[in-house]
């Protein structure tokens, strides 16, 4: 349990396969040859461009699996604006532990601060709209949990978690069902009270026969930003309105201004670029 | 054992755990609700952008995972390039199959496709020059194995794999061991002999010092053009010379065209954004 | 991918532990000293008693793990209803396969038939009644998503299947947020369009305020039945309804007709007893 | 190491498991929403019902493992008997810790009590009478180890704990063997001199034949009352003998009557009821 | 299941991690740069010495684990007596399958097969005396079974498999105890009835007081012989005897002489040295 | 991290996999039920022959295991070198974990101390000589990152780690390629720029092809003594020369006097004798 409320249980297993997959068999030979084993040492973990920090507990969890009793000194957590040269963390600990844990330690850190640096910025763009800012399940495999943590500190949400834990109709489901109202019939019939129910449409059309069936949600995608503005308005008081495909910071803020409540990006996890961040080693 | 002479045995589990981590406990709720067990189904994956193809084996595997009767016909294998609504591979499987590994088997063919079309790009820039790519331990947790596969599959090649199969004496090793001459006989002390030593400097003095101990290779780090143009005729015939340090594609040729032997850009693997494919259901 | 719909890899490796806690290190050493490694056999599955066939498949797959080449026929998969005597299925395999996993087999058919069997017989006793039978995330370790199934197969369905796939604000939440109005605005703020948010509430007073908050559906938890009855007409047309707490079988149709559009029993998953199944080799 | 004598070892991995099965991917969305990170709490684990507490070191492991520093304060641990209301553990850990650990921990500790108190309840009803109760292999897959730890709490003891550790030849092993001396000259050939072997036979002729071979147990399998007592009787100074079949609280007193050393209840570790045993959160 | 009897299940996991042991994450580079993926190959496992061949199906195991396809022709396997240049087994697979797993394969082939030659000549030195051999806890940490299985197959047997298959009490339990009654008769209260009972004794007396309480089996610890002797004698009839201490193939005649039932060898198990066993790719 | 800089990391999953191999599902029936879970204890490791010690801290990291609050006491740690009777470490423990933890282990500190011991006799035999002893990967599945440790403490160092850090072209290799200096070619077009080649050869006129290639070292494999001497020469100021095939500690200071830079001993982890150390409980 720690301050961003990320449960250690749900990313220990994670690092620690980052780390043997770092060290191999053979472990930090190089480290190993220069540094005699009790030497202690002190680095702190400095921001290289601005952005925003996320994941910073995974990341300094390394630090504690090579050496249990090292002290770490988180000075701007997640959910923290920095700019270059800040420090973000000081850390204490073995000199070898130190060596072997940054590269892992940094590899975590800069990739969900990308994450949460491009969902700030996206959430940015859209000042003043109600519009939200989702992420999808584009994510890199094995990281899910900790890039939707990312967007969530970046100040945007989630759509579904994964498979399981909603039901989001998609236009094969549709052609395999035979209709938009039957698919969400066996839906109904199945799924428990507790799931939401989201149709994709592309069409207004499709849209029609979605919300006839009452459903929870609809998916506008790759509507043009007419038909998007259009398929807002049918939805209204009716279903909430998703709108996806194809956005990127550039074009965000005209699909928002169409009044659509949410704004789906998977350029958010597959394709936001890492943030700068490196490990000084002090004297 | 397959094709691109990737061992399924390295990423097997990696697939495994990326198909879990969309399942949840509940699995495919859409999907199980819609679509009977017994229904087959066709479907393609096509490019929605130009790049060059990888990582279709570990991809196509997810659905191999779900179906074990699952057919693969591989059109454009890895190092293919390819355009956009080419079509990659086509699947022949159970419909439930299909849909409920579809996004876990885009998601890895995306990222490492992105890397691989990166790489190419990157390659493609220093054409007529000597100076090979590589790429880092700037990677994904998790995903170094199929990373590095991506970064050759684009015609690039790895530095170290990690911590274990190389030395690699960087600014804190020298300063821990008091210069580089120290650095380099503690680490000529222990390691095997199968091992190769490089030295990182940062300056034209550290580098005759590096070169006085007759390191296989120097990594020149953050260096100027000027600078690493000196750098580079000091170490002719001495050592292998790499650079390093905020090298992208727009700057590449001409760190490159400094006669560097090789050029290293975390960039590959942190950076890169994701190819995009998709999987059409075919009727 | 196989007729219930389970795909397989979200019990194999729970199938392969429980093997494994069976054999140990040192194997079957009573099979392996009587049975000579090639011997065949051949063995059907039967119904020692009344009830409803679940979890068949994961059942059998004990004997596919220690004979890929078995030969397994099912005559009465999930869902069947049996009575004393019948062949539930089939399986050629060899002798030493038969003998080692019988075990394993039949306690997980005999733990999830159970569980098939007692929700069936709570369903039917609702007969005529429009209110549906619920679990709940009172199930045995590691065995959750296989219980739930049995449930489903017994005609009931699932609440949350999680912590993570629906909200559920209850008393101690309540207590922590200094009410319900602040508890659900906390909640709707941080999490997903698409997860659905119930309110657990003990009293008439409670519940007037959740409904007011708008939540999706109500927990009636350990109201007696005229509270219950009062609290199902305040809610209608506002909130689903599920009652809660000490609910069995002998009292599940009087909680039903006050009209509670769910009835939710703890006990179909913590206390239900096993089927009686065997395995009977032929000769 | 800890008072029970159970080996964390042994069971960390199930609870770990169990709670990963709960929490997901995304964790306990509607805590992390309502509770602050930092909050501390205070709670007490409550009998509802009366019986005897087992498990109660796997089930506060649960609240270790989301929060390290939690401080688990134990009144009645396993082997005591309590009564509704009965304060079995205090706990004060993080808020978010204690609320999301609780199911898993009520689930393991209801479960294995409901184990003890009915082994307990059936060992009641012999008093007076020199018949040990045994459990069997018939446990839930993934949790032997505490299911045999429940019934030795409660008073019972284990036939074999696996296929591994002792030899029980079977009526299919007789049957493939061509007859009961074959069978046990072939075990005898093979198996360590430090295991024991049982027979299972369903008649008196079976059981001379079994006696004759000089073996170390018999397991009297689904005899009337009148013919275990004939066989009580023969073996009597020549085998330990052993009652199963259909063996329920209910007639286990009568079967035990006959002078049998052994009476063997699966119904003890498949379909003994939880016990309910409840979190209550201090102010 | 396989003719030795060895279930695949108990050494699959082994043969993987051996496998990915020596693959590391970059997989058998040399192979990957000289072999085309599509080639095929064909090798024969020899002897280069004599001696008993024991794990044969093991070491296939990492072929097919590279290559699922292959196609393995046992000649001489599990028990088979071996000379030098005698075909093992001929392996037909890719030739990249046959390089990378060739390793991995002699490795346990030699291992196990060194342990099961060793056990055959110390039962040759037996010729003609009643007196067993046994194994003991003393194996190479998670190599168990197959070290166990190893010893089998060389003419030996098992004394416990672990800790927890047979009760064993050592000097330090006995003084922990308080004596050797107290201790036994602890034992007896709490294990199961299929559970054996051994003492190990050092002295006579130790021996006398054992024996008083009708144990199964006496463990006759670094006697000299006509100590042993005596302690033989006085045991007979009324416990299983087992020699243990120091004995290696030199000695172990004199000390089966003296009429002792077993004689426990950890020699076996830690240090047999390995058989030589080689791989040849034929043309 | 610890005085030998073996990281935690890369042995605890091996410790455990051993205890859990060793306690299977019932853990250590024998002390559970003589010794009470509160008692304490305290222990000595001793030396029972002449040797080096080696994987003292793998050892005890079993006793952590079982009791997280022991204490350890190492008095003569990795690379010291002890005589019978000598004390190792003091271990102070609950009585519980002492003993179950003991066969693990010394299990492994006696195995590892034996191939230090081996390793250390073996250099000692070439006092006055420059050649270095090296390990292969002939080692035990599962145990390579301790048994090269080992190596290193007993004074020799490692060739390769694994397949993938390092070339070493084999006879197989040159066949498929159809030249050595096809294949090294091959690997050098393929391979990063910090692997070195190294090729085995068995004649001299293969020698010459390999040298001509300028590859950084040669295997020479199996060569009578004259011809050895004569490849030296060859290969002076050339390539590092590697002696394999057949060493033993009777034979390696007559082929280390050929001047040959490394001598390889497969020997070395495959077939050392394990060190005698024992477990001394203290009253």
């Amino acid at each position: 349990m720690n301050e961003t409320g990320l449960l250690p249980l749900l990313y220990e297993d994670l690092v620690r396969r980052a780390l043997l997959e770092d060290l191999g068999g053979a472990g930090d030979v190089t480290t190993d040859a220069i540094v005699r084993p009790g030497a202690g040492g002190q680095a702190v973990i400095v921001a290289r461009a601005t952005g925003r920090v996320a994941g910073l507990e995974p990341a300094l969890h390394a630090f504690r699996l090579l050496d249990p009793m090292c002290r770490l000194d988180v000075r701007l957590g997640d959910g923290s604006d920095v700019v270059k040269a800040d420090a973000i963390a000081h850390v204490t600990a073995s000199a070898r532990a130190l060596l072997a844990a940054e590269r892992t330690a940094l590899n975590l850190l800069g990739h969900l601060s990308g994450i949460a640096t491009a969902t700030r910025d996206v959430v940015a763009r859209l000042e003043g709209l109600a519009t939200r800012v989702v992420c999808t399940r584009k994510t890199t495999p094995g990281l899910r949990t900790l890039e939707k943590h990312a967007v969530r500190i970046g100040g945007g949400s989630s759509h579904r978690y994964g498979l399981d834990d909603a039901v989001l109709v998609k236009d094969n489901h549709v052609a395999l069902a035979g209709g938009i109202a039957e698919a969400v019939q066996r839906v109904r019939e199945r799924v428990g009270h507790m799931v939401k129910v989201e149709v994709e449409v592309e069409t207004l059309a499709q849209l029609d026969e979605a919300l006839a069936t009452g459903v929870d949600a609809v998916l506008l995608d790759n509507m043009d930003l007419p038909t998007l503005g259009e398929a807002v308005r049918r939805a209204r008081g009716k279903a909430l309105t998703e709108a996806s495909g194809g956005i990127r910071p550039e074009n965000v803020r005209e699909v928002a201004e169409t009044g659509v409540d949410l704004v789906s990006l998977g350029w958010l996890t597959h394709s936001a670029p890492s943030l700068d961040v490196a490990l000084d080693v002090e004297a």
